[in-house]
């Protein structure tokens, strides 16, 4: 069943740096020197109108290079092309879920030790609150953003043997809280989409800043969702 | 009112990597690898003569492009260039804050983790003394710089809903402290300013290597504003 | 015997940036950059058929050249190719015993700060469970990875005053841990080997994290091996 | 007295990557990067033959140029070349102090976060044992290197006021530690040298290595110059 011809490769070969194909290969080298995909673990996909582009299974995520993408159309759910080599990775239909209950345009998956030590530091859903950078985070329910007084909560869900099992507890979550764009795996890492690859980029770098912010403050014992002031009581004890 | 022509682009093009709207997206991307400016967070201004270039709101810092500055007149404070699409930053009126009450040359804004550290830890004013980078750090009331022996003092203020209501408080901090080249934001990040672009630079990375170093010895239990020898009580501890 | 001439230089020069010698000077950069090789510490070795590549003793490993390189028979474990002035590294004996023991295809190893502050935090075992990315590590005994719910184990050797003395040590616990891909050698670094220089390098990138975010476990008195619901306890503590 | 001509700009110009004036430049961008210079903090000088060259005061590290350096001949300590508009680093004295009393051929100043932490976690002296990376470190007073099992001691000096005041505590510093091949600076940075710019490049980085790692030791409560096997007692605490 391999589909690999010049027809399907068209698909994928673009001079545009913003064709999806290659913003897949730039942002993954990217989040590979940020340190949240290592080791071939994470990943991102992209759909662009009715096409969803998949980075393939187990392959170094700073080196991949347009010709190893898979592209799925969104109706159908088929594989429009299929990579030499490459097996589909167990991600995908983690991915579909955020195109399919969000209308997402991007999906990312990382595995950033900020996400992970913060599924070990809270129980049910993360926390924060009353930090500038929660501004960058969209309401999704409604038009625009959270505010800074408002406070971002990121549902954690628990990690199962293969990923793709993860898939019914990932849209529960997703219909749980209507107004999160991210979703926690507990000792795993982290799901985040957005409206556009762009979109899902920004929110990516906002929640990594404010969970690796979340740990620091744990370390000097300061509640990350506590409301203003309640550092003082840290203060006095430093 | 869009006033984008190819008069105004004259303004912001330029093969000169000195010119300002060239050195605002060196810097952006420089402070973006830093970590200090993130999903869009962050920014810096910077004043050339008469006019003031302006990065826009909401954009990803490491991908600005000349062509979406801002330009605004320094006495008028009218926009004499508007880039497509973009909506001007909301921390506009606090760069014209460094320009009207300090005559700076540029101001930096991020969101540096070290500052919100900072900010949590300690209470009105951030304090270190006795670090021999504090010799980066300018004295602005006479010439010259703070000596090895000097305390650094940064205010900070309380951070607001919307980011334009911080500039009262930032001007009152600013006239409070006459000395000061810097203002924190609590829960949200810093202001730093200086007599160029390349003093704002080498004086934001000053303190923020003291921010950072401060945040290390609180962890030990060190006060960062203690004197000489108030580190033996820790040693003996260890 | 220096045998250093035209015919064994063909050895190691390649347009192929795959090929062996070319990789070797690419990876240490890269170990470099990431801090695993600093001061002449670490290196790397590939085989590819019945040639061993190795990089010469107390170089920069971030500024190897290709001519810098010893080719090694794996058979006869004679040097087909010595370079000018360098002496083989005394990794070669270690490097050796994951050829012959494991039939690996390449070898790293580094003095990475989390492997070597995980054998001081660990007694003869590294030990980590319930953490996606031991996914990554091959079951070794039986094609296929590790699970999820497995526990990783990485014996920890004792160092010695000479590097190649730890010969002995290295092929005990690589034999009595046939399960193994690495082996921590206690205040030292750590040795990984895999089947190919890409398996070894995700291998490498994947136990790094782990030893990473075990340290930082740690740091929460959080047990690495724990049972899933262990972290429970320490997120009432804060 | 500016002697800036062509005759003594052929002094810094060359299209060698390993003349001492393009080397500088090419280092503090590394050291910058390495986060060991910042805010014009830091830097580098290197002798070559009867030459020296000395990177000039209050310049931002990563930005340097062939054309900044200041040449001095070693013999008269004399300035062959003035840059234009630069005044000298304070450093000056003490780079030549190592020149003079370890005949070194080049000499590091940092202000490592890493190394300024151990000035206030250590008392008169740094001492880390029986880590591998030690055996980097040279003898001095012997030929060859530190063996795993030595204990490394770098002695740490009061800071001054003045940079150039520090000269006779190093001076003394060195004279009383002749094993050395640096000097630590309380609540300041480190001073490292050796017999080349490579091997001084090397020495400073295994050196930060041992500070950083000693630094993370001091945060489990264990003893960087502990004998093997007292980490035991932590391992049972965790």
């Amino acid at each position: 069943m391999c589909n690999h011809t010049s027809e399907t490769d068209a698909l994928i070969h673009s001079t545009d740096p913003n064709h999806p194909a290659n913003l897949i290969c730039e942002l993954c080298k990217l989040f590979y020197n940020n340190g949240w995909v290592t080791g071939t673990g994470g990943g991102i996909s992209i759909r662009e109108g009715d096409k969803i582009y998949l980075a393939p299974s187990g392959v170094q995520k700073e080196r991949m290079k347009p010709e190893n993408m898979f592209v799925m159309d969104n109706e159908t759910q088929e594989y429009l092309r299929t990579p030499e080599v490459f097996k589909p990775s167990a991600c995908t239909p983690l991915f579909l879920s955020a195109y399919k209950l969000r209308d997402a345009g991007a999906c990312i998956h990382t595995h950033s030790q900020a996400a992970v030590m913060c599924t070990l530091l809270f129980d049910k859903v993360f926390r924060i609150a009353n930090i500038e950078q929660i501004k960058a985070i969209p309401k999704v329910t409604e038009p625009g953003y959270l505010g800074f007084f408002d406070t971002l909560e990121i549902p954690i869900i628990e990690n199962t043997a293969r990923e793709e099992d993860l898939t019914d507890s990932l849209q529960e979550a997703i219909r749980q809280y209507p107004g999160t764009t991210a979703v926690l795996v507990r000792r795993h890492g982290i799901y985040v989409w957005g409206e556009s690859v762009w979109k899902a980029k920004i929110y990516n770098e906002a929640i990594d800043y404010l969970l690796d912010i979340a740990v620091k403050m744990k370390q000097f014992g300061l509640d990350p969702a506590g409301e203003i002031g309640s550092e003082k009581k840290i203060q006095q004890l430093n």
